[in-house]
């Protein structure tokens, strides 16, 4: 087929959410996956400065006349070493587009700036290919994401067909419901974590903490935002462009800095 | 002292750029370290979601007339969980200030999505601190960034007697140039990196790789960009927000996406 999808996620090559995903999209084209050997939950856009990464290919499906082929390799490395690594050594050609997920979890708000996930379709939007990540309500392992392949396909479908703006790809995240109220293009919501830490004892003396917490959105009733799009029903389209210039703050910032 | 200035780094807590750092600032006001136990660069915003977290009591050294006190605690997690470590469990109470740095190595453009310094201030900011990160053109491990003080100084009081709006800090890139030709406001730069990966022969077969490559940037041209004033000598001051929302594109997504 004349597509080829670039696939990889943050909960590893054999999480649910990325093999359905897979199998939703092998109808537009021939899916080309690598994706971290374990979970990479919360690796943001983190590369690996420290230690050597390594591939391990695990298999390839041949296509139908309906259905593209399927390439799957494991890197040792966070999403993006595997975004980095796929477009320089594993891919057989500049893919059409790159997509992420189906995380288990959203990645609604600020959340998108720790999201492993966010970090591929970012990474795909530096190097110019329209990048989409995809994030679900449900968390646990097993589950079905058979319920938002309709949205799956659609946002898809729209992208390879229309492109993307340079420097700007899409965090869709869709919630736990069914059914889906519709679709909604929002602003990224601001909020905080609390609690973050959960202490305990080591068996050896003293304490070591696990990164836990809560999130509470800032904005809680800002209908604009992907927060409350998701929170009540609404597919969240949040488009994010790579530039975080503050570009308002300019002007104030060379009269007081010179 | 009445301010109270929280300092975290990628580079560890032993590294010259965070000791440099420090001295530069205990004028003015207690300071109050808490950085990662070895280097973490390349870290971006990524939290340790997948192993728990210790902290280490490394000084702590009385204050003067004319300089502040100094706590300095290790942390083994990333220099994200470092500020949220401080936050909840460490710090005596919320910072007036948060900064980070001094990176060995700049961190312009779109670099700055895969700093770890970066992520400190990105992180004070999602917190609503003014927070501030700083990177030299200096990489050795043994620099000397007194050349930059009076710059750091100038930004750091800036921001502690003026704040910053909220949900945007500073990103701050000095060359290694003397004289420094004086500061510019930037727009983030856009850019992408080439030959990213250094193959090595595994002593018992495969291959492995590691992270290399060389910045090429999109806008070499664009005198408004931080790479431009990085490039020519001047201090680059970039302000970031935590909003990447793609506002342009919204109206457009609206009609395509329904």
């Amino acid at each position: 087929m004349d597509k080829l999808i670039f696939i990889s996620n943050d909960d590893g090559y054999e999480a649910e959410g990325l093999k359905q995903l897979v199998e939703m999209v092998r109808e537009l084209g021939d899916v080309f996956v690598v994706a971290p050997d374990g979970g990479r939950s919360g690796a943001s856009m983190s590369i690996s400065s420290h230690t050597p990464v390594q591939n391990t290919f695990i298999l390839h499906e041949a296509g139908t006349a309906d259905r593209g082929c399927l390439t799957v390799w494991a890197c040792s490395g966070t999403p993006n070493d595997c975004t980095k690594m796929a477009f320089e050594k594993l891919l057989p050609r500049r893919p059409d587009v790159v997509l992420s997920g189906i995380n288990h979890g959203d990645n609604c708000a600020v959340n998108a700036h720790y999201s492993g996930t966010m970090s591929v379709a970012l990474e795909g939007c530096i190097k110019h290919v329209p990048s989409i990540a995809f994030s679900s309500g449900r968390t646990d392992t097993f589950a079905d994401f058979g319920y938002m392949k309709e949205w799956v396909l659609k946002v898809v479908r729209m992208v390879l067909a229309e492109g993307l703006p340079k420097e700007v790809c899409l965090n869709v995240n869709v919630p736990d419901v069914e059914p889906l109220k519709g679709v909604r293009i929002c602003k990224m919501g601001m909020g905080d974590w609390h609690e973050e830490w959960q202490e305990r004892d080591h068996p050896r003396g003293g304490k070591y903490y696990w990164i836990a917490g809560y999130y509470a959105p800032f904005d809680k009733h800002d209908e604009a935002t992907d927060t409350w799009a998701f929170e009540h029903g609404y597919v969240a389209v949040t488009p994010l462009q790579l530039d975080m210039t503050a570009y308002g703050t300019m002007a104030h910032l060379r009269e007081v800095l010179r």
